[in-house]
């Protein structure tokens, strides 16, 4: 597979547009059907992948990645038959599409529908991860929409194969292959042609990194479906139960901290601090946690490194954490507001008062009383599939499941009513 | 009152934001008692905003402003009664927050609640309308939003007038004046800040003409709810009913030209159109629609003028009508993929096969078999309060009720949950 540096994007989008009106006509039992059907090509044509695979991976040793990158980047024939297994659980879900959402008779008798439709044609920009090719994929034809893909360079050759299996297999289904559209160039410029297509694309879905989603933002006059960081923070209240407390921090700390979900501030009533301190103490060093505190905290927990204006910003995705200690659940909820990014925040308390203050006030996508962040996610809450977790307030809040992908259509139906 | 040429924006969408805060621990009762007493100190001081009326009214007269624009800048007694009845009617609606859309209990017993919420600030862009500065004020209020106003520089001195009252009416309730920010300049730079303002302004309301929304859609990196030009039509299908046909397609023309579910070109079937020309040519000249057609129409219908490219494209907002011919349901759903809207489409027929291929393939935000696109409208379809009609697919597409001004929350509580 040779990479083309030379791509019409906008004839790809017209073709996704295209191949979007011809989707919308599939019954839910066609477009399930294709996506087992390519689970199975999946399977059959890993040798293809592989190969190709190998290609992004040796240039990748030879720019001297990271591990953590080569492993997202590495494909072998168990995960490609994950990607195919995944394909598989997407077909069983509910079609997100031609739902009834509500409907009501007017009194001249028309009959008025407000049904889910799909979005048209979604465009998806992501980093090396080739398993959101199939992924993304997989999520768009099930909701009714084409999808236009962009990945990162350096999973150039890996999604180039990906695509051309699927494509192969899409045409022994009633799926257009044109549906699923690749963008084979590894310049910048094919990217920001995207951005503007507003025509062609109903939606940019970034997935990646922070700067990334950034740049989507900034840039696109196309509506973003907007995936964010997740700077979130357990506070531990006055009347905070100690070992429910502890146990909270620890999980959301330390379960996985590279994700958005984990938590990455602690802040802290002076008084249950004074009084749980040993217990705090242990906790932290039993799991390696590396303390970033203000001046109170330094005095109190030992080991703690001071902390700067840009440890309350910082995503640390480490085992890193910075502590701010404070007076009450106010103060603790001005600080959630200055340095949030409104995704998921904790507060761990027996008050059910300050809880329900912590409910009204603070403004995030997801609030948990008495539970760890680490349950804002489209699989821990059953949705099935999950899109990304928008930290956006119009359209989704939150996990998103395939409804996301979906929009509504007004549909009337009359006698000759007129007005 | 005086009108200051330099205003601090940042500043009041700061109150505005602190101040939505406040709002959202207020209860359903104290916002709805909020716009009694708003709607009652309107009316009372209804000659104060008489008084700063007649001076932008005089300004207009000067500047040589069309009957129209002076017939909607213009207020009266009566008027003001109507903004006060206004704020009684949303009063009695439903509030939008606090709903419970969904909720459910994990296997580990968590329990999650997606709740409607607030969503903060609304930003609301506009022309010299004064009545929109009491409608928007109604609608953020009532669904627990703070508001930040920057209505059209020719109506100044009356807005800033109304906000004056409302302030005063304000200090009398629960909910803070600083919830309702006006913006008292001329200046665009003013406005220009607000399209930046992530921080601080949770969505941007345009509401005025084509050009008003489109240099916020462009410039805006704050989410905007976009409402937008309507260029609707009607496609007369070969199995047409002739008396429905005629109806829809006059009171979709001449019921009210000038507003956006208004039609702007008939698509019709040549079969329809040689079977029924005598009747169609009657109905059009007792209605005085000047036809812009096609070709096969000029030829057809007397006294119609050749359509160029740009009258398929132009929302008339008069009784003329662009009309083209076609040879089946396809060529008009190509047509109106290509210069519709996606506002309203309508399509009469007594084929339900053909009626159900152009809901299928038509996107636009409503669709109707056999009855006027000019049912597309809150009010028309009992949804007690209009935001405005989206265009967009996101978050919100057609008529937008008072749901369209919320976001969710998903509350979760536990009992020490961990992952």
């Amino acid at each position: 597979m040779t990479v083309k540096t030379n791509v019409n994007v906008e004839a790809q989008a017209i073709e996704a547009k295209k191949a979007s009106k011809k989707l919308m006509v599939l019954s839910t039992e066609e477009r399930n059907e294709a996506l087992l059907h390519l689970a199975d090509v999946l399977e059959r044509e890993y040798e293809t992948i592989l190969a190709a695979n190998e290609k992004d991976l040796e240039a990748g040793r030879e720019k001297g990645f990271t591990e953590a990158f080569m492993d997202r980047l590495s494909l072998s024939k168990e995960r490609i038959s994950d990607f195919a297994q995944g394909l598989r659980d997407v077909s069983k879900l509910e079609d997100p599409t031609g739902q009834v959402l509500s409907d009501w008779t007017l009194e001249n008798d028309l009959r008025v529908e407000k049904v889910t439709v799909p979005l048209g044609v979604i465009g998806m920009i992501y980093e090396a991860r080739p398993n959101v090719t199939v992924d993304a994929t997989g999520l768009a034809l099930k909701s009714g929409n084409a999808i236009v893909l962009k990945g990162g360079s350096n999973a150039i050759n890996s999604n180039a194969a990906i695509v051309e299996v699927m494509h192969k297999g899409l045409a022994e289904t009633k799926v257009p292959k044109e549906a699923v559209q690749f963008i084979a160039s590894t310049d910048r410029a094919a990217t920001n042609e995207l951005f503007t297509m507003k025509e062609h694309i109903d939606v940019l879905i970034p997935r990646g990194g922070g700067k990334l989603i950034q740049a989507v933002v900034e840039n696109a006059t196309v509506p973003v479906l907007e995936t964010g960081v997740g700077n979130c923070h357990i506070y531990i209240d006055k009347a905070a139960d100690v070992e429910k407390a502890i146990n909270i921090l620890v999980n959301a700390k330390t379960d996985r901290p590279a994700v958005c979900n984990a938590a990455e501030t602690l802040i802290v009533h002076k008084d249950w601090l004074a009084e749980n301190r040993e217990a705090l103490v242990k906790a932290l060093q039993e799991n390696d946690i590396q303390v970033h505190g203000d001046e109170h905290v330094l005095d109190v927990l030992p080991g703690s490194v001071p902390a700067g204006e840009e440890d309350w910003a910082n995503e640390y995705l480490s085992t890193d954490i910075a502590v701010k200690s404070v007076d009450d659940v106010l103060e603790a909820i001005e600080h959630i507001e200055t340095y949030g990014t409104k995704h998921s925040e904790a507060i761990v308390t027996e008050d059910e008062e300050a809880a329900q203050k912590f409910f009204a006030l603070v403004d995030a996508a997801a609030l948990y009383h008495n539970a760890s962040t680490r349950f804002t996610d489209g699989g821990a809450l059953g949705f099935g599939a999950e899109i990304g977790i928008s930290t956006q307030k119009l359209h989704a809040r939150g996990p998103m499941g395939l409804p996301a992908l979906t929009t509504i259509k007004f549909l009337m139906k009359g006698t000759g009513q007129i007005r």
